[in-house]
C-alpha cells in the first residue's frame, strides 16, 4: 500500500538549475518515522539555497510545474557537491500523520496534526522523525507550519546571549518575520534589543510592536542612532542575516566607539570590551567587509540552528519547543502574503516575488489545496 | 636623587604625529616597582602603532632626534583617544635594575639584568613591574631584549590550540621572527604546522629550519598547496598577522574544501567542520574580505597577547615564561638587522626601513650606546 503524491525536486547539473514537481512514491515509515500528509509549508530564506540559490530566474524557462534556470559562476562550481543530485526542498511544514513506524512514540502520533522538519516539505507527503514532530492539538496546519525555523532561531539567539553572559542583543534586518518574533521574546524576557532596519516603514512596524530601540540604517545619522542604542542597552552581541557588505562592520565600530568613550586611558589596542557578531543568513551574497577600526577584541562567527541545538542539549531544546507551542498564535505567529500550490510555487511571477525576500511578504505552500 | 635620561615620546595632535627624544626625569620606584637602566629594546610590529601608525613618513620633516609627519584620515580621527597626549613607546626591553621599591620581590632584583615589559622601552630608563621582570642570569641584554612579545605570542598560539582541542595550526606570514619561533616550538611539541609565506626565499628559510609544510601564496597553485597541507595536517585553526585582504578568506575556503571532500552527503550549509582563524596583527591596514563560500561553521576573532595571558591564568603564564627563559638563545632567539640609538631610530633612513616590517630585518634600539 505505497503512498504516492507530488513533490518538488531541485537538480543542479551542467550549469542549469531544474526545479520541478514530480510524482513520487513515499516509502512506508519504519521505526521512529512517521508519514505526514503535508497541508502547509512556508518558504523561508533558508529554503532558497536549494530552491533557487543564485540562479538567473529572470531569464529562466518556465513551464507548468517546472523551471530551468542558468546558475552563474562562481555559484555553480561552489555547489559541486550537489551536481547531478535530485534534492528535495522545504525545511519545515505541518500536516496530519497518516502512517507510523513500529515505535511507541511514532504510533502515538497517528491521526494527529503535527509540525515537522523533514527537509522535504514542498511535497504532498513526507517521512519525518517522530522525535522532531510537534503535536499541534487544536491548531491548524497553517498556524503550525512555521513552528520550527524562525521560532527556534529567534529563541536560539536569546539562549546564545544567556550562555555567553550577555544581557542585550543587536538584531539587523530586524523587521523580518523572525525579527518580529525576537521583539516579542525579548519583551517577555526583559532583554533590551537594538533593532536595525532600513526603511521608515519598518521603524513604524516595530514601533507598533512596542520595540524600544529602533535604528534606521538609511538615516543620515545612522551611526549616531546606533551608538546611542548600544550605550542605552549595553548590547555587545549581535545577530545578522545579511552577511555581505558593511553592516557587521558598522555594528563592531559602534560598539567599540561606545566602549572607547568610557575608557580613562588610551590604548593602541582599542577597548577591552569583547564584541561579538553572528552571521546567520545571507540576504546579501557579497563579501563581508571588516575594517581595522575596532582593535582586536572582537569575534565574528557563523550561526546555524542545527549545530546550536545539538550544542544546547535536549533539555534546552525541549524547553524551547514547549515555549513555541504555547505561543504559536501569539509570540511566534507567522503571517503570509500569499498561499500557493506546488505548481503555482514554480511560476515566474511567484518565484521572482518570494526570491526577493521582502519583509512581511512570506509565502505559504499548500500542497493539497 | 632623581634619575634623568633620554626617552622617546609620540604625540598626535592637529593631524600631525610628532615623535621626539626628550630629557625626562624618572620617578623613584615604589612598592613592587623597579627602575631599569635599559640597554636593548626591539622594534616589533606592535610598537609601530604608537611610533608611526599610518603617518606619511615619506614626506615627514626630520630633524636630529625628531620627526613630524602628517597623519591621514581616517587614521587621525580613529585615534581621537590619544589626540594631544604625549605617549611613551616600546613594549619590551632588557637592562639592569638600578633601584627598587620596598617590596621583597622588587628589592631582590637590584643589580640584576632583567627583561621587562614597561610599554616605555625606547628610553634610557623605565619603571617596570617586578612581577613582570624576567631575571636573565648570564644572558646579555641583547639576548633578553625580545623575551616577551614574540616568544609569549608564539607560545600563546600553541596554548590556544591546546585549549581549543586543536592538534594542528596554520600560520600566515610564517617567515617572520615570530613565525620561526613557532616552527621550532611546534617541532619540539610535535604539532603539525602549516606555514604560509609569500616568497621563494621564505620557503628556503623555513625549509632550513626543518619546517615540513610550507605553502607559497605567490605560487600559481597556492590553493592546491594549501588544501594539501590542511589535508595532511588536519589544521582547522589558524593565526594571521596580516589582517587586511583575502588571506583569512583563503584559509577558510581551503579548510572547507578539504572538509567537504570528506562528506558523504551534500549539505546546503556546508560541512560541519568547525573552522577558526585569529587575526593577531595588521601588516595590511586594508579591510578583511570574507566571501560566502564556507558555510556557517567558521569563527574569526582578534587575538591579543595581554587578554590571552589574563585568560590563561598565572600558572600557565609562569610555565610559558620559564620555557622562554630556558630557550632564549635557541628556540626563542631573535636576530637583528641593525642596532640604533634613540636618535638614530628617528632618522628618515631608519624609520622608512623598520616601518616596512620586512621579514628578517628587525631593529634593536640601544639607548645607552
Amino acid at each position: 500500500m505505497t503512498t504516492t503524491g507530488k513533490q518538488i525536486f531541485s537538480t543542479l547539473a551542467d550549469g542549469k538549475l531544474t526545479v520541478e514537481v514530480a510524482e513520487t512514491a513515499f516509502p512506508d515509515p519504519t521505526g521512529n518515522q512517521v508519514l505526514v500528509k503535508l497541508e502547509a509549508a512556508p518558504i523561508n530564506p533558508s529554503d532558497l539555497a536549494i530552491l533557487t540559490g543564485a540562479a538567473d530566474l529572470e531569464n529562466a524557462e518556465y513551464s507548468p510545474g517546472k523551471f530551468v534556470a542558468a546558475m552563474p559562476e562562481p555559484f555553480n562550481s561552489a555547489q559541486k557537491g550537489r551536481h547531478g543530485q535530485r534534492l528535495p526542498a522545504g525545511n519545515e511544514g505541518a500536516g496530519t500523520v497518516v502512517a507510523a513506524g513500529e515505535s511507541d512514540s511514532a504510533q502515538s502520533l497517528i491521526g494527529q496534526r503535527v509540525a515537522c522538519v523533514p527537509g522535504a516539505a514542498y511535497s504532498q507527503y513526507c517521512i519525518a522523525d517522530a522525535a522532531m514532530c510537534l503535536p499541534l492539538g487544536d491548531l491548524s496546519s497553517e498556524e503550525g507550519a512555521s513552528a520550527f525555523v524562525n521560532p527556534m532561531t529567534a529563541l536560539g539567539f536569546v539562549e546564545t546571549a544567556r550562555m555567553e553572559g550577555q544581557g542585550a542583543i543587536i538584531h539587523t534586518a530586524a523587521a523580518s518575520n523572525l525579527g518580529q518574533m525576537l521583539v516579542r521574546i525579548c519583551q517577555e524576557d526583559g532583554i533590551p534589543l537594538v533593532n536595525i532596519v532600513r526603511k521608515a516603514g519598518h521603524v513604524d512596524l516595530l514601533s507598533g510592536l512596542g520595540a524600544a530601540h529602533i535604528v534606521n540604517s538609511s538615516d543620515q545619522d545612522f551611526m549616531d542612532q546606533l551608538r546611542e542604542a548600544i550605550e542605552a542597552t549595553g548590547a555587545y552581541l549581535g545577530f545578522d542575516p545579511i552577511g555581505g557588505g558593511r553592516m557587521v562592520d558598522d555594528c563592531f565600530k559602534a560598539m567599540e566607539q561606545v566602549a572607547v568613550k568610557k575608557m580613562t586611558e588610551y590604548s593602541r589596542y582599542g577597548s577591552d570590551q569583547a564584541k561579538k557578531m553572528y552571521i546567520y543568513g545571507r540576504l546579501d551574497f557579497g563579501p563581508t567587509i571588516l575594517t581595522p577600526s575596532y582593535g582586536f577584541g572582537w569575534t565574528l562567527s557563523g550561526w546555524l540552528l542545527t549545530p546550536f541545538l545539538q550544542m544546547a542539549g535536549m533539555d534546552t531544546v525541549m524547553r524551547m519547543r514547549q515555549r513555541v507551542l504555547d505561543g504559536l498564535t501569539s509570540t511566534f505567529a507567522s503571517a503570509y502574503k500569499r498561499k500557493v500550490t506546488l505548481e503555482e510555487m514554480l511560476t515566474r511571477e511567484a518565484v521572482l516575488d518570494y526570491r526577493a525576500m521582502k519583509t512581511g511578504e512570506k509565502y505559504l505552500v499548500t500542497p493539497h489545496a
